[in-house]
């Protein structure tokens, strides 16, 4: 591996226009009472006649000044609301008043659905928008099971390695490449700077875990954490304009010993860090007894809960096991607490579940926290594959998705074994990506079969550049095609690189279909009437499969 | 891309000790007859006191003369049973006869079930053993619902480039990393040495579509194949010791304008050639009427069927259609026949799938094809990612393993775009072998959950040379953690490179249960009673998360 690779900071992230050829981006305007909102897709155009293709656009504002930030799209919007001098103003707030916001119709036109079938999913507490009154720079998104599937990169030194720049550009690379929310995970020096600028610079929800910056400030030692210090935490960070919170107020004293005799213990961070506090002073999680605090912190602000699974299992062994299992039952509790003060709540989930347990997590899920969206970790189906646990969990974050599963958090190739380099998160990105698509499409949701649909029609078209510019990756995409055939010749030839000119079966087909139309043999009866008498003739013209076009 | 890269046959392999840092290779013997069956495993060795854990192995002999081959290892197997002059050698015919071959001994012991249970699935059609009497050199395997899931990988060159050499290396490597069976595609110049030279150097079942040397004898014609010159070209094949033809005898005339409407028409190629033939004639395809004939001739050899899916979906929009499941009918009715003549049949499958329709295909195929093992290419669960097929189609081919699918094909990252080179081959088998590996846990196949223990064991101690070892892919992991924290410390220290050592869960957590076990605080009613007490004491030694052992 190239030292530029594992420092990334050292070289500018490629264009817009380099990691999509033929896309640019468009803004499809919305009226909101006196404001217009500007809704970004980016539009993929393509060759002929062929009508573009707009797809859902995560990149934000480009060729912005990182010192700068982006501009802050929502700030007359919040400041309207704001003269109403609401102590809450949360999104859920607004809707289960009736109201519809700008964020509301902005992610309606996203979806392509009603400003007010959003507003009643929020009032459900089925969909989430995360968007933080101290973020306006942010563009609304919504997180529930009846809209896309949406995808959260984590990026975040710790201290070990890497630079604020190096995290600003791992979060302009993941929503390139399609993340809908950013957790910054960082843990080493620097923690309020590097969030500050990652906040400034994004057009997508920033999540944190408040704990790991809780920790640093009582130099690692657990016991030491109160109520009040996580308060204090908490509302820097709001005010930073943090737009959810990992909070981990399901791991009770009591669920502690569960993880006993676990193979793999406690694996999250934060539940580990509750663990040792509850046993240090065998009292009960101060999170758990004292959320009604952080909801009226969290209302002020529109924060949004991400209840973590601190007792997330950390093996395959250990999936859907008592602890993992008592505290979503914990969560579901702490989800009613939550709406009660119109505060918004998404459920995590782990992290290591075999194919065949992995709807129970989404059944139980579904029932115990009454349908708030579920937020999870892959799961990875397997521990053995390490150095590929993009692949091992994006196999479960398919299938959960497919489940109704909101959001899955990606997992990069060097999971388990060190922190991903730009290449990583691109990779993941990308592969969690695939997977969110897949559930799009298993769930049936409006557009997303019709991209498949546009790529596979260029490639039996053989349309190799629309091909390439309708994939996920279209620069790997081209170079994997180039390293086979690179003459530009090649991308208008009516053969592909794996078959050969004779034995093209798209070539094939399309001969089939185009005889069978002349002829007027759409069916099988029309075949045996009029078939037998068309022989010679095909056969006179020589029936050769292939007359190159191009030689 | 390196040029190397493109050129693989340039560079030799890497060796097998280098791919598996201690691992070695063990051979069980097994007793038959007047044999002594010597079974290969590869032995993980693992630090202190922890057991070896014996994996599947696929590699193969190694250290041999490519130009010599492997040695005949079945050879003698053979001549002992030919001495009985029968015209039927296929193991199907000795299963129903409730003879208990060599062969079936072997994959008793290689897949811990008892040779009994290897006759019964072989003779009901549930489970195949290809193995060609003329290809001596393969070590048995078994494919079937009720065994481990098998994954085949393709090789072969064409038209348009690669050469013998780095075929037999692809061949080497696919079975270094896992592949069970491997099919030689080849369709350029030098189809019957490549294909000599890849049967004489593999130890596992080899399988081709005769079809596409057919079409080269007839320059590409498809109208001027005959059945005459196809059982000559199956002949050939059988003679050389090809375990298994795909042969797409299901493609019948009625169903070609079933295409005609499709998104993508017909994208095999066989497929579509025999469509091609048929419309030309204006009769049905000659591998369905003669199928008897074909199946005479595989019966002399113990060639098996892999009754090919020419009219599989090219295309999520296709998936599950008219065409599809027609053929598919017609497949179960081709396998009826074969087992009246006691020849072995697979039955070949989709392509491309969204993951809600995955399901149907095992219930149609189980139900129409009596049984009869699944072997699936995938399914890709979307078409919007090339460069990254390997991962829509093993997302698919995961969930299709876990409903009981036998065999997995692979696809490698250049699928769609071009051939793969000897990077794509391993990284398409290790994604693969994850597929399949999830798909064992799921049907809770015997030793598949041992696996994912040792590993997850071995992360929660901390032990990483142990970790490594264990991976499917134990350089790349090794890769991975050394670009983040090379030292050679680092590989003992107790922590891991994502948190830093104040954060890391995995030392928290061993805290914590050594802390609960020393105090005898293994169940919640233990803490209520003891902990209070006990809170002083803990304080007193300074709490600390982590007491550096390294530093």
């Amino acid at each position: 591996m190239s030292d530029t690779k594992q420092n990334p900071g050292a070289e500018p992230l490629e264009s817009f226009e380099t990691s999509f050829p033929s896309s640019h981006k468009v803004f499809v305007e919305v009226e909101h009472g006196p404001w217009i909102l500007r809704v970004p897709k980016r539009r993929i155009h393509l060759s002929g006649d062929e009508s573009a293709l707009d797809v859902y656009d995560t990149t934000g504002p480009q060729g912005i000044d990182v010192t700068k930030g982006v501009p802050p799209l929502r700030k007359e919007w919040i400041a309207a609301r704001e003269s109403g001098g609401g102590s809450n103003v949360s999104q859920m707030h607004y809707a289960r008043r009736g109201e519809i916001t700008p964020e509301m119709t902005f992610v309606a036109e996203r979806e392509g659905v009603s400003p007010e079938f959003v507003r009643e999913e929020i009032a459900s507490g089925r969909a989430v928008m995360p968007c933080n009154i101290n973020h306006p720079e942010s563009e609304p998104m919504i997180i529930g099971r009846k809209f896309l599937v949406k995808i959260n990169s984590n990026i975040g030194n710790s201290a070990v390695s890497s630079t604020i720049q190096e995290e600003v550009d791992k979060l302009h690379w993941s929503v390139r490449w399609g993340a809908d929310t950013v957790m910054d995970l960082s843990t080493g020096d620097n923690i309020h700077e590097t969030r500050e600028h990652i906040i400034r610079n994004s057009a997508v929800p920033i999540g944190t875990v408040p704990l790991y910056q809780c920790l640093e400030k009582v130099n690692g030692r657990a016991e030491d954490l109160t109520i009040d210090l996580f308060l204090e935490t908490l509302e820097e960070q709001a005010k930073q304009g943090v737009d959810y919170f990992t909070i981990h107020a399901g791991v009770l004293l009591r669920y502690v010993p569960m993880t006993a005799d676990r193979l793999t213990g406690i694996v999250s961070r934060g539940g580990s860090i509750m663990a040792k506090w509850c046993l240090a002073h065998h009292k009960e999680n101060f999170l758990y007894t004292e959320f009604e605090r952080i909801c009226e912190l969290m209302k002020r602000y529109d924060v949004a809960f991400s209840l973590g699974d601190g007792l997330r299992p950390g093996s395959i062994k250990d999936a859907n096991d008592e602890a993992q299992l008592a505290e979503l039952k914990t969560l579901g509790e702490l989800t009613e607490i939550a709406w009660k003060h119109d505060v918004q709540v998404m459920i995590e989930g782990p992290g290591h579940v075999p194919l065949h347990k992995i709807k129970e997590n989404v059944d139980l899920q579904r029932e115990w926290t009454h349908d708030a969206p579920f937020y999870t970790l892959g799961p990875l189906v397997t521990d053995i594959a390490p150095g590929y646990d993009h692949i091992t969990s994006a196999i479960g974050a398919a299938i959960i998705g497919g489940h109704g599963t909101a959001m899955l958090c990606y997992v990069t190739p060097k999971e388990h074994l060190g922190l991903p380099n730009r290449d990583d998160v691109k990779t993941g990105v990308i592969t969690y990506k695939i997977a969110a698509h897949a559930a799009d499409l298993a769930k049936g949701h409006k557009g997303a079969q019709d991209w498949d649909d546009a790529l596979s029609k260029a490639r039996f078209e053989f349309r190799w550049e629309d091909q390439f510019n309708l994939c996920l990756d279209p620069p790997t995409a081209r170079e994997y095609h180039d390293a086979t055939l690179p003459a530009d010749g090649a991308k208008v030839a009516h053969f592909c690189s794996m078959c050969g000119p004779n034995f093209c079966s798209m070539k094939i087909t399309e001969d089939v279909r185009k005889y069978a139309k002349e002829k007027g043999l759409e069916t099988a009866e029309a075949i045996q009437a009029g078939m037998q008498s068309k022989k010679d003739e095909f056969r006179d013209t020589g029936g050769k499969f292939y007359q190159p076009t191009n030689s």
